[in-house]
C-alpha cells in the first residue's frame, strides 16, 4: 500500500446526505464502509453507511452512473457476501470509494442526487447481516498487556510465555458461530474445575467474560504453499471491523491445556457489520516501533513500511448496559477505553506470520486481534482482567450495581473511532451482544 | 441408530461388478463410500466406489432407476460437494444405499446391468476431489497412548493433563489447507527454539511428523445455542475417512504455548477421498468400556447406546515410502500398525462435548480424532512417539534407511479396514502425501 492519502481523505469534503456530518457521527463523507443488509423478505446485498442511510449497492450498480472497474467494483460489493468483492483487491476497492466518493460528495450533481435517493434506506429500517461467509477465522493474542494480565491470572509466577515477544501467537477460531452485532446467545454450558477439587462440574458459566477486539478480512489471499511477505501482506487486508470474543472462563482454563482454547471460546463470536476499509484508515496509520529492549523482530517480520505505517490509532471503548440500565432507561456504564495503538504486533505482521508456513488464506477470512488491552488498569480489554481474576469488584456508577464477570441480561457494546486534528472523523459504529440465561436441564 | 442390520449387510451378497469380489478389495458391494470425482475437464460430480471403479451419481440420477426418497438422496449425492447430501440425514443415507446397493447386486436384471455400465468409470482414470466443502474442521485428542506418549516429550514428569479423561479435548483446526490424498506439499518454514537456546531460528521443518487419525464428518447439524444430546448425536455422523494431520513438531512446540497448535499443523492436512458410511460400519461396532479405575463419564457424556456400541473395530497401518523406495520400485515399509477400538473416547462423545456450549456443527463439518495411537510402542500414530522424541531411530527395512523425522520425497501412506468371520470386508482406500523439499531463501 502507498499509504498516500487522495481526495478521498481531504478532512473538509462533505456529503449531499447531511447526516453525514452530524456531530460524532461514524460513517462521514471519508469512511464508506461496506456491509451487506436486508429489508423484510428481500434477498441480502452490499451496501455503503453515509451518515444515518445505507447505500444500495444493488440499485447504484443498475444505474450506469459508475464505470469499468468501479462499476465491476459496485457489482461485486452488491453482492448477498462481500467474499468476492475483497477477492478483488486494492484496485478495485481503490476504484469503487474514488466512485462512490464522488457520487455521494456535496459537489455531485442534482440529477446524481435525484438517481441515488432511492438507493438510500435509514440504517434504522434494515436488517444487518455478516458481511461475508467466515470460511476461515483466526485469533491472535497480540497484546502485551492482556497477555500479561491474563497470564498472571493463570500462571502468577510466568505470566508471559517465552514465544510471546518473537511471534505474534495465534490459534483457529470457530467459523460457524460468528455473528453480527445484536445476536443474544445462552450462556454456555460446560466442564470447570474448581480450585483445589478432585472432579470436575458440568453446569452453565460462571465467569462469562467478553474481549475486545478487531477483525480484519482477508482481500485476494495466497495459494497453499505460497507464503506472502510481510511487505506484500499489508495490502492483502480489505478492512477492519469491531469483534468480540466471548469468552467462558472457568471452561476453557479447565479444557485448554494442551491444546488451546475449544468450547470456551466457540460458543459465540460477535463482529460489527460495517467493515471500515484500510484505505478510509490510512490518516490514522502510525509508526510502529519496538522497544529497543525487547527483542527485534526475525528479518521475515521486520520492514521499512511496516515500521513506517504498521500501527493504528483507533480509539476504542466497552460499556456494559445491565437489564437494570435498560429497565431505568440509562446507556450503560463504560468500564474499558483503550487504543489499538498499544499492540504489539501488526496487521502485517499478522498475515506475514500466517502465511509463513504456507497456509492459505482464503478472501473474506476473518482474523481477530486477540484482546485488546492498553498499559494501565483501565485500558484492559476484557472483565477478568478488570476484576483481577474476579477477585475485584467492577463499579458500574450509574447503575450503582457491580460485576465480577457478566450476568444474564448483560448487553456489552463495543464502539471504535479514529479522530484527530487535520483528519476527518471516522468510526466503526458497534459490535453488541446480549447474555441470556443458560438453557434448563441439560445435566438431565 | 438402531444398529440393526439390514440385507444390505448381508456378507453373502456379491455385486455385478466383479472387482468388487477381488481378494483384499476395500470397496465391496456392503461398502458402497461416497466421494466426489473428476474427468478431465468436466465438472466433479458425485460418485460412489464399487471394486475398481467409481459409480457416476449424476448419470445415474438422469437414468429414473431409483424413486422417492433414494431418487432425491441420489440427486443430491451426485452433486460436486457432498454438504447438502450429508445434511438430508439417516433416512435419504440409507434409501439410496439400499437403492444402490439393489442396483449394484448380483442379483440386479440384465437391463439393469445395461443401463449401469455406462456410468461406470474406472478409478484409475478419475481424478478424486474434497469429498465436501470443508467449512469447519475440528481435530479432537482422544488417543491416551498418543496423549502420554507425546505427553513425555513436551512435559516428561506430568505427561498427561488433568483434563484428558473428563472430557474429549479438542482445538479448532484450519479449514483451508484440508486436501485429498495424493497432494503433495512443501516442507513448512517457521520458528523454532532449540532447548537452552536463547533465541528462536527461522527456517525449514527439522521434525516433520505425521499424524494417522481419522475423521468423520457430520450430518444435519445443529442450530447454534442448541447442543446435541450424545443419544442422538451419533446419527448426526454421516460417516468416516482417513486422515494424516501432517506437524512441524519443532514449530508447533515453539508457538502451542498457551493457545494450542497453530502453524505448525495449518500447511496441510490430507483425507483420503471415499467416505465410508456409518451404515456401511454398523457390523464393526464394539462395546465401549472405561476401565473401572478410570473417572467414569458425566451425565452428558454417557449413554446406554453409546456403551454398547460406541466403539469401532478398524484396522489401521502407516507405510513410509521413501524417494530411494521408489527407485528400486518397492512399496515402502509398514512402520505402524493398530485398531480404532483403543480411542479413549467415542464419536459420540466428540459430537456431545462439541455442541454442549452451543458451538454449531454444520452440514460436512470435518471432525478428526486425533492421532490414534495402540497400547504398544507398535502402534504409535506420529513419528515423534515412534522415535521416541526424534531419539531413537525408526527402520525402514527394505530400504535399509532408518528415520527420526520425515525427510524429503517421503510419502507417508495410511490405510484402514474392517475385516472378521461372519462379515464382509470392507475399507477405506489409502490417504497419501509425499514431502516436497522447503521453499528456497524465505529468510531473505
Amino acid at each position: 500500500m502507498s499509504g498516500a492519502l487522495d481526495f478521498t481523505h481531504d478532512p473538509a469534503a462533505t456529503s449531499w446526505v447531511t447526516s453525514a456530518q452530524a456531530q460524532g457521527c461514524d460513517f462521514t463523507q471519508q469512511n464508506l464502509p461496506h456491509g451487506v443488509f436486508s429489508r423484510g423478505a428481500e434477498a441480502a446485498r452490499g451496501g455503503v453507511a453515509i451518515g444515518d442511510q445505507v447505500l444500495d449497492l444493488a440499485q447504484v450498480a443498475s444505474l450506469g452512473l459508475l464505470a469499468g472497474l468501479a462499476q465491476q467494483a459496485c457489482e461485486a460489493a452488491a453482492q448477498g457476501t462481500l467474499n468476492a468483492y475483497m477477492g478483488m483487491g486494492q484496485p478495485a476497492w481503490r476504484a469503487l470509494r474514488q466512485g462512490l466518493f464522488g457520487l455521494l460528495s456535496s459537489s455531485a450533481t442534482e440529477a446524481t442526487r435525484a438517481a441515488l435517493t432511492p438507493c438510500l434506506f435509514p440504517q434504522s429500517q434494515v436488517q444487518m447481516r455478516l458481511p461475508v461467509q467466515v470460511h476461515n477465522y483466526t485469533d491472535f493474542y497480540t497484546s502485551l498487556h492482556h497477555a500479561n494480565n491474563v497470564g498472571r491470572v493463570i500462571r502468577p509466577d510466568d505470566p508471559l510465555t517465552p514465544n510471546f515477544k518473537w511471534l505474534p501467537i495465534a490459534y483457529h477460531g470457530r467459523a460457524s458461530s460468528v455473528v453480527t452485532s445484536g445476536t443474544a446467545f445462552h450462556r454456555p454450558w460446560g466442564q470447570a474445575m474448581a480450585p483445589g477439587a478432585t472432579a470436575p462440574v458440568f453446569g452453565p458459566c460462571h465467569r462469562l467474560d467478553f474481549e475486545l477486539e478487531m477483525g480484519f478480512f482477508v482481500g485476494p489471499g495466497n495459494a497453499l504453499g505460497q507464503p506472502l511477505p510481510l511487505a506484500q501482506a499489508r495490502d492483502q487486508v480489505f478492512g477492519m471491523c469491531l469483534l468480540n470474543d466471548w469468552s467462558a472462563r472457568d471452561h476453557q482454563f479447565w479444557e485448554m491445556a494442551p491444546l488451546g482454547p475449544f468450547l470456551g471460546k466457540n460458543f459465540c463470536t460477535s463482529i460489527s457489520p460495517w467493515v471500515v476499509t484500510m484505505e478510509a484508515l490510512a490518516p490514522y496509520r502510525l509508526p510502529f516501533e519496538r522497544p529497543a529492549i525487547d527483542p527485534q523482530p526475525l528479518a521475515y517480520l521486520d520492514d521499512a513500511g511496516d515500521r513506517a505505517q504498521g500501527s493504528l490509532d483507533i480509539e476504542l471503548e466497552v460499556v456494559l448496559q445491565s437489564r437494570l440500565h435498560r429497565e431505568r432507561q440509562l446507556p450503560g456504564d463504560r468500564i474499558s477505553a483503550t487504543n489499538f495503538r498499544h499492540q504489539y504486533w501488526t496487521i502485517g505482521q499478522m498475515l506475514a506470520q500466517h502465511t509463513v508456513g504456507g497456509c492459505n488464506l482464503q478472501s473474506g477470512d476473518l482474523l481477530g486481534t486477540g484482546t485488546i488491552s492498553g498499559p494501565t488498569a483501565g485500558e484492559a480489554g476484557a472483565i477478568v482482567e478488570l476484576s483481577q481474576g474476579g477477585t475485584r469488584d467492577v463499579p458500574l456508577p450509574t447503575s450503582g450495581e457491580l460485576r465480577r464477570f457478566l450476568e444474564d441480561g448483560d448487553r456489552v457494546i463495543l464502539r471504535g473511532w479514529c479522530a484527530k486534528p487535520g483528519s476527518a472523523r471516522i468510526g466503526f459504529g458497534q459490535c453488541s451482544g446480549e447474555v441470556l440465561p443458560a438453557l434448563p436441564n441439560l445435566a438431565s
